[in-house]
């Protein structure tokens, strides 16, 4: 089997495997709408992460320059209905990389069979919840894994 | 307290008292963004509710009529954040009554303060998940509810 | 109807209406597990504010003096399924006031019916995560409402 | 890195990796103690799935001979908190099979220091929710990972 625990990046998409477990099923069967927005935030971290930057670094102290992602507006729609014991699919693209804000593209898939789309605004806010820019050392880390095909 | 177990109409608006418990909550110190999309399932099943439509009804069985309701789309936008044992306000309302599908219209409120906002557009699907037309009932049910300021 | 929005006391006993949402089921029907802590964590939260003690004066910054509550062990026996839509209220006593550690036993009932029940330790802990002694302040809100059958 | 999607077994005990997201904590800092169940679920199914057991095969439909696990009780014991980003490891065992039930010994640990433990009595049960006696099938895939020190 080709799923790697945490994900990897295939060019500019990131990869995370997620199985359905009975926590994110409800009564009528199928997965909950809310929780494709775990499964997501899931990806965006493990995106993040497998770009050096991590939350707990983020987060967690007053220490000047801090900063953390914020999600401000978020689209989705839905395709299909994942259920019980599936084996899916979360792929993250960075689809924006603005002065003080970016925006993510997600999918859900089960297989090739894509479940849940999601657009995500985030914006770049400092410990105090203000906005703020998006650091030069982060830009770096960034920029080289923007999406080429904005389409999305 | 005017707060009242199930919320209660306003006129065209459904109003659902709502308490941020721990659950909520995740480490930034402030409501999880997923949740939501919770509050505003709950908001929209006591809308349901208070109409005199109940899930345990929709769902469960096979008898020939059934009819649920299934997200398709939906738009949300965070404004503030809310935090541990807030008291907070799920306001909804009907802003479209098609023949397959309603557009329901939502915001978080604490006191007069909106925190988020999201539209949500739902489909009527039969036993078998496909699109089903509105019945009859229903639509004698929502009508009535249909928001005349469709602004939002 | 006798729902009371965040509950309230009868003599000894915390009572705290719930009703059961999408979010709370899985897909064999029924609320799923681990749930049930939910909903005892939002009843034991509801006593405390009842008696005037809130989370967000417990948690939240570095003054002196400040403890939180920390569950350290429960024991949990599940009777009877709950399912959507089912109007369920949450019974909690304080069964043991210790130095520097509470007891409370808790069930979730639907009508007369138990459905599950819950004992949990739950020590008192400083801002480092160390343990502490109850204040007397604190043990002069709990005193008054000890259970004097601490049978369960 | 030795994590493997799914985890595997590494005698009688199953190990699965877990990381810890924004969704797994509170606003205290830590992970809300209510996941750790979900943690373990996550476990015992992989634990299940490893030994060729699915809940999807064993829920969902009327076939006679389906059965189904249900908790029945459960144990708990919090040792240390678990944080944001965490790499954690729900260890599982089969600590006792009967003749309509099992008992489950299960930790979550990081690295190896033991964090939370559970121990999980589960029945089996048919359609209609009765208690059903464990199949010669079931029993032949449990009875060899039997772990042989039942200690915990």
């Amino acid at each position: 089997m080709s799923e790697v625990f945490g994900g990897a990046f295939d060019g500019s998409f990131h990869r995370l495997p997620i199985r359905v477990y009975y926590e994110d099923t409800d009564f009528s069967g199928v997965v909950y709408y809310a929780n494709y927005l775990k499964f997501c935030e899931r990806g965006r971290t493990e995106f993040l992460r497998a770009l050096g930057i991590h939350h707990a670094e983020l987060h967690g102290n007053d220490l000047q320059g801090r900063t953390a992602f914020a999600v401000r507006r978020f689209e989705g729609e839905f395709l299909k209905p994942a259920g019980i014991d599936d084996l899916l699919t979360v792929e993250t693209r960075l689809a924006e990389l603005r002065g003080a804000s970016i925006r993510m593209a997600q999918q859900v898939l089960r297989g090739d069979a894509a479940l849940f789309r999601l657009t995500v605004q985030i914006a770049v806010i400092d410990g105090r919840q203000r906005p703020a820019r998006i650091s030069d050392d982060m830009r770096a880390l960034l920029s080289p894994i923007l999406a080429t095909n904005n389409s999305a």
